[in-house]
């Protein structure tokens, strides 16, 4: 089972689901995505589900819990995505996956009946959920069926004749910058734009060089790797997730350059 | 086995004392609680281990180490409460666990021949004992019959007419403060005092209406859950272990409120 | 398999490699060591590595990524040091480990036909060599055999006729000091030198007792374990690795006294 949440790790929180998830199926591995997702911050829980989800190993089921609305109507989900399992809050937190797999099966968790806490579902609820599908119990047996999983906004993109929009969608331990640009370096020195999510338009920008404009007026050139500038120089590159990202050779790029999420960012061909 | 330290992560130590437990007990599955206890914070881990107890899988062996004393004449202890055996410091750091369940068998720690560093009993005395556990060893063999765990003082909880006062015992990842009053709400709109400490008496509030008045003169008032009361504010209410908790609805109470652990509390009916 | 990086735990770059390492091996268990080495600190890490080697179950497979040359000629290398397996990549990150066992065998690991990222070699290159080492292949399969893996500068150590010379190596989550002087307490109330880095000279200093002398003129006088001073008190004692360290009774050293890494120390005899 694969877990990710914002409960942090100075808590017994984590521990205390997991030895709810092994209590009930104690053969279960389980892989730690992060338990640091910033509290409350469900958009940046998705985006990192997405980034994780195409290394998984087959038939992991995941178990997300970042989870401000605990105990509030919201409902707890499980789905299924192109054979990924999923349990978790039905708040957004499954948007990226649920904009690039197939949704094949979705039910509404049913609770059990020794009742939740208030303000612990992550304990009382997904855990367990996620437990029996570990030990083979079929997801429509969690709950009844349900439809309209809540989506939230996916991030800007937008293609021009000479540039493509997007912005910053997070901000890794780096303090490297991942974009909402996806794109692969084409073999005759240009960019393609790659649809990684519905509604983007495959495009392709070529000139004799590229760089990404910053909201702060500063312009950071297009590199293949952080080694490939001086020690302190700001890159932008193609990133390991196949969006474009912005760092900064030996230093924190968001720092150094003054980025934060939600930032808008231009690709542009020189 | 459940692990839970003060050794942090970005060392090795928690690594090393693993590497020592699956070397002399390959199989066992590891468990971590945390290892993020503030250094030297017995209270804060005695606490934290009785919030993870309830759920530990059955059989689990317990490894605590915060131990500001290694190295001096503190014993080193292997105890079983309830049939959760644990092994640590008798520094007090099963100080919660011993006021909630019964002890049926303590011995202290025969160091090994080999001998043992004068500052990291975790990796020379502990992890080996508890390791011994997990491989099917008798509590009895690990050392000699021993009497009187070291008891920390018990938080402070207090009944009167109107009123039960307590203090702050934890501030967890998310600013969320954790009081010593244990508390049920009963059907007819009141509180219940539960006794989950010795010497706590049972007790009933009823009223219109709870507030929690905290040392600063702030009073907060009695919610469900934190999405019942809008952004930014202040609750308290039942918290997942049992305990009067407070927070600040997608804010961080501890910062917001200025609480701090040992701050006095009040619960009072309206 | 055991493994160290920089990666940190906030975001899912460690969950991504477990991911890959166990669609490849499923059956591997996964021993972290830390993903805290601060951002691109080679020589930290190859520390580390030294501190843990000793503790690892026999057969493990060691994976360690501070990698800030990713992507650039650096080499990625898999090699076996006294019968422990490691994979990493070749900028020195295995100096220690190169400086205290036996090489036995090396080679430049060959890229898989699908290709790499620029910029996340522990995903695509270093997690699935490290995953068929523990799945029984042979280290001489995973590349071209090769020579002379880089090694960086050991820390300096230089012995006097009544001192000896060293510095700060590493300071630990709980503000500790490691110095670079290994060494034992000897029965008739000295000290004395161990080789425990090439080069080292023994040595045996008595006296009728002894400090550390540091570099902003204050001295530590030599204890035996933390609660040997009174609280607030520093202390100098050989540490768990046989390395001296200095610490202060229930507080931060490296705070309270000023000490920072590759700072020099000098033990004295009175």
């Amino acid at each position: 089972m694969a877990l990710l949440t914002d409960f942090g790790t100075e808590d017994v929180y984590v521990g205390v689901m997991k030895a709810v998830i092994l209590s009930e199926a104690p053969e279960t591995h389980l892989l730690d995505l992060t338990h640091q997702v910033a509290p409350g911050d469900v958009v940046g829980a998705a985006f990192r589900l997405w980034q994780a989800a195409p290394y998984l190993p087959k038939g992991v089921v995941v178990l997300a819990v970042v989870d401000p609305g605990v105990g509030t109507r919201r409902r707890a989900i499980a789905l299924e995505l192109d054979g990924l399992r999923c349990v978790g809050p039905d708040n957004g937190i499954f948007t990226y996956l649920l904009a690039t797999r197939r949704l094949s099966a979705l039910v509404e968790l049913t609770p059990p009946p020794s009742g939740v806490s208030n303000t612990f579902h992550g304990r009382d609820l997904f855990a367990a959920a996620a437990a029996r599908l570990c030990s083979g119990s079929p997801l429509k047996r969690l709950g009844e069926p349900a439809a309209d999983p809540v989506l939230l906004p996916l991030p800007r993109l937008s293609v021009d004749r000479a540039s493509i929009g997007g912005e910053i969608i997070a901000i890794d331990r780096f303090g490297n910058a991942i974009t909402s640009i996806g794109a692969i370096r084409t073999a005759e020195e240009g960019i393609a734009l790659t649809p990684w999510l519905p509604g983007c338009a495959e495009a392709r920008l070529s000139g004799v060089g590229f760089h990404v404009a910053l909201s702060t007026g500063e312009s950071v050139p297009l590199a293949r790797t952080f080694g490939d500038v001086p020690k302190g120089d700001a890159l932008t590159y193609v990133g390991s997730d196949g969006l474009m990202e912005i760092a900064v050779n030996g230093g924190r790029a968001a720092d150094v350059l003054g980025i934060s999420i939600a930032d808008p960012v231009e690709l542009q061909a020189l």
